[in-house]
């Protein structure tokens, strides 16, 4: 039989992979996870050959991926750390076995099958597995993960700002003819591991640039799960000089003046019994170093004087809340642990 | 009888000071600056002593400031590189004494003396003084500079934000009644030199954060300069971890659908034959590395797909052409010499 | 009767102090730690008040520090986290109270009164009390630690650099006549939480610089527990412009010819058994990004051909194992729990 | 007839060859200068399509390269900016075209062919090539170069090390024996442009590491120009979180006790009249902010107080005077333009 503590991993190579061995390997209530690799070329045994930084952290085996072998680990959960058209093949044959997954990238994220391959130019997930997908913003939809057998782990900009919209779109506060700007930025972790020219460390340092304007793959993901249109909404994607974390600036226009003391009883109340999101004072704003290395999305918000301006500034670390401590929070709510339990 | 090309700096201690000592030491037509400093207590004789990487650079002699002394300079253009409250002093003072003044500080930069006096909580400037004072800014004034006495040289933000909305007022071309959203981001030198806990290298250092949000000083000066009522525009401002540089991310919504080729024409019109305005073509957009460290301002835009709304990106060093680099550029038009000169 | 679990932290203000307060809140066999501050005038109800990283990590409450508070409290260890000065104080006091102590400043690190008096420009603490402190690094004083009352944590730059030198010296392998060059490099948060000219964001930013040649105060405290006279080595620190970390560049001359894999051999004997220091095979070399956010300390090495000249390198991360972190590690070996508690 | 102020430059795609353009689009005395590059597949006409930061800075045309290109192009001096293995090819051809050459890559820099095959794993370069390859240095070579016809311009680390350490060399007044210790850091420019796994701005980002121990290909270079043996010296490089510049600091012996004001002789003395090396008092050190972006190297020292141990840190830019700048100063010298032209 299999332990029920037993997770493993699909193709930690990459960032947010490592963030995600760093996090089970300290997880009090996981046993051992197990790490599988496709490109087995290179013969890795062992996670910390490609992550110094996880020598002395517990034992991280490597193992050539196989479904079967992934099974036989006694894994009950599986993670997927892998590009958009590796989970779009692997996630259906892992499910198949009757493993739970939960996937990173993009490939289950959208209500519509056609959504995703219009905006990632790859094939469309089968509808069936789309319709008991779960996207995994706990916050969002906690009661469906404990039973959830696939969750979309969300990206690292959506969940940014989801989080800081959501609670104004669900009471109907906005005025949403005047539209939304969110103008957002990040840290280059987010763009992947891979060398590219501009991702130099010359290229970045002491620099600043907006990119993928009217284009990010991340647009349809944040209207989806607001419930709102492509046109009410403007979302921008500038790279910070920094390593981790993403901080998002969010205009938007209130359909009538509202006190700050009434946008605070709505967040909070919104947010209420949600360990990982941490509300500000109304006119005091978090800072990207607040939730650098945490699994907290930091939110806060400035209204001026007219009350009909409101600016919601929403902040979070793309490896942490962004990618691997989200997986990790969803795993949490999957088994019915901890909500917080290895993220603090 | 005084010497055209010799000009004094007044208070040349902070950021801005030293680049507008190392860009005049450099200039070729301007013989030799004197360098006038009010508190004397340190004794300090040459720049140097306090700016380092000037050594090797030219004689930059420092005096004890007295207005007298100025005049005995032989310069003709003083700049005051001061704090507000001191220009607002020492200008007239100056101004009497019958040399030209480029004031580096937000004292004559508005046009209602009561403007000032609210935003940055000291005494108003005289109105005759006021309406004397030409803005520094030689892409909308240049014909107001060869003979203006006192020119405000403006600010770091506005001058980023007003030359990247300036062509699209003017035209009439926005649907101003949805407003205009301006996320600005700026590196720490232009928060100035004095040294503050939230300035500190760590607390700066792979960090990111909104400040001053509906409160910044900037915001009048450029609604003033752009035409515009204090409620059509959000503006936002925040601190990047950079030494250098600022990058407006501007959002406008067209009063009717446009080409991108007509905002690239209604561009680069505006803009002809103005040598430090450096326009990219549509989809491509500007970077801060592309301008630190020069006198530049890069725009360049996205269009959506609608055609209606519109992304400005804008961006200039702030020292460079946010303050010393544009102090110089005044001078090369209120003197008469090539406008880019010392400045490419 | 007191609880062994409970500690308290005394001046948990600087960037040490924070790390701590982290470290102890995510501790599982420490159950609350309170923290104490000595200027009151700032009412702290809780550490996050100062610290708005740890919202939501744990209850951290603050009260005005008496030495009676701190044993009402039922601490058994207190940690200082206070300038040398103060720790000279109230060590005695806390000592006397029939605490334990683990203290963070430099004030109980020698084995003569008069070296610190000498280096520090400060009085001398009592011979009894240096002959009864244990200087508080694990990996060398482990046995004494489990019935020290008295703790000096060790200095960052003298965690590194002695954890790089010492099984040389011991084994006798060096030719001391040929000196010994240390040459450091530190992040800023080493240089404390005071704004300071030299730690404005703009000064430390694209900049490197060394710093206290031949006069930094923990030269002495490095040759003490190495057993060499001053005139044996030669210790420079560096301003590296990254937040976190020491990476030390150790020159050292053999007196014989060794082969890299009896270096390899000596090293691992010397640190079998200890979990916080990992060895790199000969040739590799650790980084900075490996230690920084844990607490251990990397140590790699380079003989040149000749087998004489060995280069070590020696990193860890400053406020983790040059710190609180090191504190923390003191703390489970002083209470007997594991020693990497908290810790990985 | 040739223009003597006509310049080529061939394969100025780096950062080097980005600074070289920069700095001859704005030498006063430079008419002209044309890109050559190898690569023409992208159609380049203008370097600016490459470096949009040279956009408004002036006229400069792209060509493919060909010796009879080059040699109609009116230029007298032809910048090498290619790789070593293509300058190796490239020099012999152009010097026989009657052009004079300065070749930025390691080619032409060792007295010995041998030096240069051994340590580059290149074919050896014609003895009689290097036999009238001037090292420019011109601190070191100034009489030799208005008559050279190829030049080398010397590699970052080596100008910085022989810089600081010549004066003492020359002098006799180092104690050989007990060995010379360079412990080098550089910025990330110097390891060039293609994008690699350890120069993406995460992995470089808050790191600092070393590397290339005892293997470094500008060791020969510095031991060449010492007039040392490989076995004199260690030297040490180690990569910092910052785009340009490095700082050496050099450990030495002397071999009898000196006063600082000896020292501080020794050094004005030998480079009186040097526009380019900047001299601090001894006991003041350079730090890497006051030389990045300039041609300056800043030496200072620090003597210990038994006057026999003796600390230089010697700093410059390494795409300055460690690359394109120092390219320039010996174009001037050539040329019998004023050494610090487009320099300050």
């Amino acid at each position: 039989m299999t332990d029920p503590q037993r997770v493993a991993v699909v193709g930690a190579t990459g960032y947010a992979g490592f963030e995600l061995a760093r996090l089970l390997l300290r997880h009090p209530q996981i046993e051992k996870p197990t790490f599988f690799l496709r490109d087995t070329s290179a013969h890795v045994k062992c996670l910390a050959e490609l992550f110094p930084q996880l020598r002395g952290m517990g034992d991280a085996p490597c193992r050539p991926f196989t479904v079967q072998a992934v099974a036989a680990s006694g894994a009950r959960v599986v993670f997927l750390a892998t590009p958009h058209e590796v989970s779009l093949e692997l996630a259906p044959q892992v499910l198949d076995a009757g493993l739970r997954v939960v996937d990173l990238s993009g490939a289950f994220r959208f209500r519509e099958p056609d959504t995703f391959s219009a905006w990632y130019k790859l094939p469309a997930p089968a509808r069936e597995l789309l319709e008991q997908a779960v996207y995994g913003l706990p916050e969002l939809y906690a009661e469906a993960l404990p039973s959830a057998r696939l969750v979309a782990n969300p990206g690292c900009y959506p969940t940014s700002v989801i989080l800081g919209l959501r609670p104004l779109v669900d009471a109907g506060w906005l005025a949403r003819e005047r539209g939304i700007v969110c103008d957002c930025k990040s840290g280059a972790s987010g763009a992947g591991k891979e060398p590219r020219r501009e991702l130099h460390f010359v290229e970045v340092d002491e620099n600043f640039r907006a990119y993928n304007l009217f284009t990010h793959r991340h647009t349809p993901e944040i209207t989806d799960h607001l419930g709102l249109g492509l046109a009410e909404i403007i979302f921008t994607t500038h790279l910070l000089p920094v390593a981790r974390g993403i901080l998002s600036t969010l205009y938007v226009w209130l359909e009538r003046p509202r006190k700050s003391s009434e946008v605070e009883t709505l967040f909070r109340d919104f947010y209420a019994g949600r360990p990982m999101v941490r509300l500000w004072p109304a006119g005091r704003l978090p800072e990207l170093q607040h939730v650098a290395h945490t699994n907290f999305c930091d939110i806060g918000f400035v209204l001026d004087p007219s009350g009909e301006r409101l600016v919601v500034v929403s902040c979070l670390d793309n490896l942490g809340k962004g990618a691997a401590g989200q997986a990790v929070q969803n795993l949490n709510r999957m088994l019915g642990i901890e909500e917080a339990a290895a993220l603090l």
